[in-house]
């Protein structure tokens, strides 16, 4: 028995999310793309664990992910086999062993997520699948205001959609990072944090571009934290400006 | 009347080329969404003037055109109105008004086109419809070498595709500028000229591959080009990693 983890890049445009979906089975997810090329290949049918979900239509450049397998097919032939038989949408970027207690998911120290938006007068037919475009004049300085006060262990009852169906058991995440770079004109939110609630990453960024836009203050940020009550205003900023960047193994 | 001129960036990948195609019409041409955009707006039949054609599934961050108008309509509505009805990967970047003897064709002094190539072991989501994906190992010095010689005045004879329908007065041609720059995974080739035969600039990269493959010596270039013959190996690179970036005017 060998554990092989894989290292996935995706245009998560076209696809349901990660996960498999039971019901709304009319788009695809990036795991059943992945188990079935893999079956194809292996003649097994295999889970694979994901280091965690992601929303449809977000994508990834370093999604991690791992599964166990009796083939002993070289790693060399499996990595180029699985790229020729998957949508363009998906590479696999890297291949290797693991040992054999790795879990992708419960492994996992911490993501890294970077949230997009091109911030121009007119969009762009090139960064357009990949970037929230947001033409409205921006307040760099409220924004990183508004992103220091994520830093830390919060509750983020405020900023999280509740979803009977995968109830977290706490609330509690610690961020480790956050930071705001402007690139000419796309602006990069990376956030660093021991793990996401689900639509957490786009909530914060949602709330961080209120506070730019000047229809929150950056201080609104922190009264949610403490209160774990919504802000007057919420904002899930669109999945096409997220991408899953890193998993971190410690 | 008033003359109009268009900056526009498109994604060139669904679309048959900027020119209005008489045949094979089931494909749409760049230059057909604007004019039948423009009809609607202006209620006016107009002709849209190109810098030039560009070929099926090549794109443009600067390409330039004109047009004439008895409209009086305000630049900034026909800006806004323009982008509202174009599809997605068309965008008129700026608009402008133009002396009326402006002409984008044949006042163009020069233009810019860069060829991007992808040279990593996988390929990409992200940038896999404006790269074209390479994964053997390329001599970036052969390249330098290779790019070097086209630079100047020279008959390019050996390097464009010729057709009945728009046979070329001559081949003659002035490179002022070829640069190779290598950024992450990424070789951008840029070439600027007084003017571009068909499928010249597609050629051109063609060979500059060939010679970082070692497939030709970059001298094959030199001589091809004094003998206005083909070499023995030509290869027209594929058209998704030509962008026609800037077209400037004298």
């Amino acid at each position: 028995m060998r554990n092989i983890k894989l290292i996935i890049e995706y245009d998560g445009t076209d696809f349901c999310g990660w996960q498999i979906q039971t019901k709304n089975r009319n788009k695809y997810s990036i795991q059943e793309a992945i188990q079935k090329a893999l079956k194809i290949i292996l003649k097994e049918t295999l889970i694979l664990t994901g280091s965690g979900r992601t929303d449809s239509g977000v994508h990834a450049k370093g999604q991690v992910a791992n599964f166990k397998t009796h083939s002993d097919i070289p790693i060399e032939k499996l990595h180029k086999s699985l790229n020729g038989i998957l949508p363009h949408q998906i590479r696999i970027k890297r291949i290797e062993r693991a040992p054999i207690s790795f879990n992708a998911r419960f492994d996992a120290s911490s993501k890294l997520y970077r949230y997009t938006i091109l911030n121009s007068e007119v969009g762009s037919p090139f960064c357009g699948r990949f970037a929230f475009f947001m033409p409205n004049r921006l307040d760099m300085d409220a924004m990183r205001k508004a992103a220091r006060y994520f830093i830390g262990r919060h509750s983020f009852s405020a900023f999280y959609a509740k979803d009977k169906k995968r109830n977290a058991s706490s609330a509690i995440r610690t961020i480790k990072k956050v930071s705001i770079k402007k690139e000419g004109e796309l602006i990069n939110i990376d956030v660093e944090a021991n793990g996401f609630l689900h639509n957490m990453a786009r909530r914060m960024a949602g709330a961080i571009l209120l506070a730019g836009l000047g229809k929150i203050s950056p201080n609104d940020i922190k009264k949610s934290l403490d209160n774990h009550k919504l802000s007057p205003k919420k904002y899930t900023a669109p999945s096409l400006g997220l991408c899953l960047m890193k998993v971190n193994y410690s």
